[in-house]
């Protein structure tokens, strides 16, 4: 049978016994084709692992651009030159706030064993250190860019997450995050939760929860710094 | 500065090597007081960790039946004994479908820094495993154990799905896994995706995704198995 491997990747620079089990690596040398989100990133990390890793002896496919290259994903899924594959996305774990989740679903469709391996996912690892509701989540990717679809989203987070004790999760790109936070601790009620789980996994990482009305009282500074949001009102 | 460290434990038998980074140790070893949910199974998990772990020198609060005695929480967290704390749940990632995050959250408030460590957590393994969106997710906990709430539920869960792309995850204590499984099968569209992520990072793992008119064509033993389910509508 099979076999797709899912790959987690660096989220931050660091010694990789901080972030990858050892026994990754016999699996991602065992794999014969890899899905990547990018190439270059993918063999950088491959050589992170093992500097000695036979990065020419594997077969790429890359997706950067070509999310909707459903053809491509399929025939070589298909190809019988292959038995094992692995998904690397950019950062993290694949298929978790990022595209790349319909590599897997084909797996699925044609009859491959799906294996996850262990490692870094941001969004989980702000979650389980926000000390917000870890029972009842959920995750909404980007929100809309602009005012006032963006205020309208914001209260409608707050007001879900109020009904149900419900944790909301979401992330921006970077250079927009301090525009973010100044529209959250503009729009949310004083006393509504809000964590920032900013760099996490490097030397600058900064995960903190408290209520709105203190983070107004804070100079922060998350420009250009890759970050999760978490809410949860009513408490 | 006094620090939490999320410490991931086990979520199946198996070698070390093949979930923990081997830094955790290091952190882990470091830590001077512990928060879990079991003393027993904490115990086990150091010493499968490491062999010598020298679990006399540990002080650990057992919070099993007590998650709502915040009392003996907050003075362990404000002991000048203590500058490190771990925090380890029965299975997993701390935090995350489990009701230990109001530590955390009482970590926050007394300014305690907080540093997530890398390990398996059966929720987003299953998620980026299942080929479902991993860009727009909730996480529902339990659903109702009995019908007609139970069927309103999945109803409400695969109309919410359809409308806005979502994956709706869910668990099951194990041994009603199979009655929910056939709830499921009997409640949802035929062409509803269907996600069961079953004993993740054991030998008998299966993960598999298909549209409900074949599960429900296919014999499935999920019964006092752990497992995740995971479904998205209108593909």
């Amino acid at each position: 049978m099979k076999t797709l491997y899912i790959i987690p990747s660096l989220i931050s620079e660091g010694n990789k016994d901080l972030f990858f089990p050892p026994n990754n690596l016999t699996f991602i040398k065992n794999t014969e084709a890899f899905f990547v989100e990018n190439l270059r990133t993918a063999r950088r990390f491959l050589r992170y692992l093992d500097n000695t890793f036979p990065i020419d002896d594997k077969h790429f496919l890359e997706l950067n651009k070509h999310y909707d290259n459903h053809d491509a994903v399929i025939n070589l899924l298909k190809d019988n030159r292959y038995r094992t594959y692995g998904i690397i996305s950019e950062a993290g774990y694949p298929g978790i706030a990022d595209p790349g989740s319909f590599i897997v679903k084909k797996a699925h469709e044609l009859n491959i064993k799906v294996i996850p391996l262990t490692g870094p996912s941001s969004l989980f690892m702000a979650l389980s250190s926000s000390g917000l509701n870890g029972q009842n989540f959920c995750f909404h990717g980007y929100l809309p860019v602009k005012s006032p679809a963006l205020f309208k989203k914001i209260k409608q987070l707050e007001i879900d997450s109020k009904k149900h004790q419900k944790t909301q999760i979401f992330i921006e790109t970077p250079y927009r995050n301090q525009a973010l936070f100044e529209m959250l601790t503009k729009t949310l009620q004083e006393d509504t939760l809000l964590c920032i789980a900013c760099d996490i996994g490097s030397a600058r990482e900064f995960i903190y929860t408290q209520p709105v009305k203190n983070w107004k009282k804070q100079k922060v500074d998350i420009h250009k710094r890759p970050a999760v949001f978490l809410l949860q009102a009513g408490n």
